[in-house]
């Protein structure tokens, strides 16, 4: 393989296959990108066998060939490298790379020692606006569990109906349900991993392109410009939840989420995390009384607003109901109530597109 | 104690006063801030023993008083209250903090059981501009030594003689020496602990003003506007630097620092901790050659420029030569050889007012 290649793209493509690559993979072939001559391009290759990300770049390409090269030095070596074209010469499992008065020499991997990577024969294929897919993926995919024994929890469950599109994530204290209308006649339910989301999300830009979607077999391809991001798909039933987003409440109330998410936080400054990192709620007389209390002291907040409805005394866990919060973008959410025992639905005001769902913490009542 | 004080005053002056305090403390009454009613101020101080952070906020004074309190805690929930008058109220041991619809009660420890800081008689004094401090402690303070076994080189050395203002650090590997013209006929040889140094570089600011240096037995004060931060100075003798830094050389060379430093970093990408982070540089024929390799791979950087001399062969530990290069603020520096087992000595090219010695690593001429 010989090629000449430029600096800055080289190492930006580095950074977006090295995203397929885990920190945590026991075969040493997997800490490598897999560069090969495609067409008149530069194809990269990183995968930890759950995902794979392949991304394209333009280069001069004097021989055909490939090779597997350390993901960590090689982009280290490319990123700290002059903005000048860069000349690529293997020969044999010797990397020779020049640029400038720079010339390092490093050894690589034959191509053949790298995996083979499923052929992926895509059938339903459908389209997302980058930004609305970003923002999906940023409601809901922290909503998903870390625990490895629930593996179809720890996705985000992606379900195409009626021209709707919906991303659910729930954990088992908390779920998260964004939806978007769709232009598109398939109907899809599939559960996508996390950590795909994750990177997918650090790798599609801010911009008004569109990504497009193709599920497979077993499988999702990710088509974005230059890079296909390639994913397994999550086996299993994803818990129902649909029954348990209720549309009858008992109380209702309408708050500032910045005011609301600012008590919550300053509240889970005494709440300690061995206690379930607790908040206190009291909903009545025209306020929302947030409190909590550990050794070190406690705390009292206040929120005036309209309260429609009944009393109620309500606990949560704060990490719960302020990562809800967070990622709402809206100036006023909506807190629907159904008693201390039931969970409290929000919703951004006069958008029903947005659910977060958290449930109590169940204390007696003497303790409010 | 009783007081009214604006929030984001309090939340910057805590942040002063909790870097005189060591996370490390072993003694719980030292993670506490002292607060104390002194004139129309808030005095806050934060200490380690080894040095002690006073610092003043005006405020409105209903009643005099005391606390401490525990700064994580404190400057947390400072932080996080609104932009609006915060009511502190201490009775007892208990700290009530108001703040629009926020009330915390916070429990604090007695004044009484605050360490007394010990009253120190300043007599010699003397200024310095901000900015020549800030960066005198920045080209110095790095090449002190981690190593408590040998407690004079964990400070700088600070001297004063016949109008001119000398930093010295050195931990047996290398020495950074910055020189200031300065105004005042006193005569100083004192050790200033890096930690204290390390801290002011943070509190001061970036601006024109002076900041006033006192030195007294076994102790030096900063005062910086409304900050006073005091340190123990080091005893023992420092080592006689002034030996080595020779003026003799066999080999001078001119190079662009900017250059210099990206070929060096890109060489140490292959150079390898466990071997002394090891990278050789060959001068001569007008040419720097630097070369550095590894069981990962080789690297050769060139640099044209014109040398002055013979020809040199000689290697460093790319960290300490590193370090001393990127500190300097020039377009070109000037290195000085005498032989593969002297020190290289760097300067800023035309100013002797920094001067930065590195030690080689003595490598037999066969490995070059």
């Amino acid at each position: 393989m010989k090629i000449k290649i430029n600096q800055r793209d080289l190492s930006k493509h580095i950074n977006i296959a090295q995203k397929g690559i885990s920190a945590r993979t026991t075969l040493q072939i997997l800490d490598g990108i897999l560069l090969e001559t495609y067409k008149d391009k530069l194809k990269l290759t990183g995968t930890d066998l759950e995902m794979s990300i392949e991304t394209y770049v333009d280069c001069e390409i004097e021989k055909e060939g490939s090779i597997v090269v350390n993901s960590k030095i090689f982009g280290d070596i490319i990123k700290k490298l002059p903005n000048a074209p860069i000349y690529i010469d293997v020969d044999n499992n010797n990397i020779n790379i020049k640029c400038e008065n720079s010339e390092f020499n490093i050894l690589g991997n034959s191509a053949k020692e790298y995996p083979d990577l499923p052929i992926i024969l895509e059938h339903t294929t459908f389209q997302l606006p980058n930004d609305l897919f970003k923002s999906a993926i940023r409601q809901t995919v922290f909503a998903t569990t870390q625990d490895e024994t629930r593996p179809s929890l720890t996705g985000v469950l992606l379900e195409i109906v009626d021209n709707n599109i919906s991303f659910v994530a729930l954990d088992g204290y908390r779920l998260a349900l964004r939806k978007l209308p769709i232009k598109s006649d398939v109907e899809i339910k599939i559960i996508i991993p996390g950590r795909a989301l994750n990177e997918l999300n650090k790798i599609i830009e801010d911009n008004d392109s569109n990504i497009e979607i193709a599920t497979a077999s077993g499988h999702i391809v990710f088509n974005i410009g230059d890079t296909v991001v390639y994913s397994r798909l999550l086996e299993g039933q994803f818990f129902n939840y649909k029954e348990i987003i209720r549309k009858d409440h008992k109380t209702s109330v309408i708050v500032n989420k910045k005011a609301f998410q600012d008590s919550l936080e300053r509240a889970s400054l005494l709440a300690k995390e061995e206690k379930a990192n607790l908040v206190k709620l009291s909903i009545m007389d025209g306020q929302i009384l947030i409190r909590s209390n550990s050794e070190i002291g406690n705390v009292n907040e206040i929120i005036m607003t309209e309260i429609d409805g009944e009393v109620v005394n309500i606990a949560f866990n704060s990490r719960y109901i302020l990562e809800g919060i967070k990622v709402i973008d809206a100036e006023d959410i909506k807190l629907n109530f159904m008693g201390s025992l039931n969970p409290c639905i929000i919703n951004p005001l006069q958008d029903e597109n947005y659910t977060y769902l958290v449930l109590p913490v169940r204390l007696a009542q003497d303790d409010f």
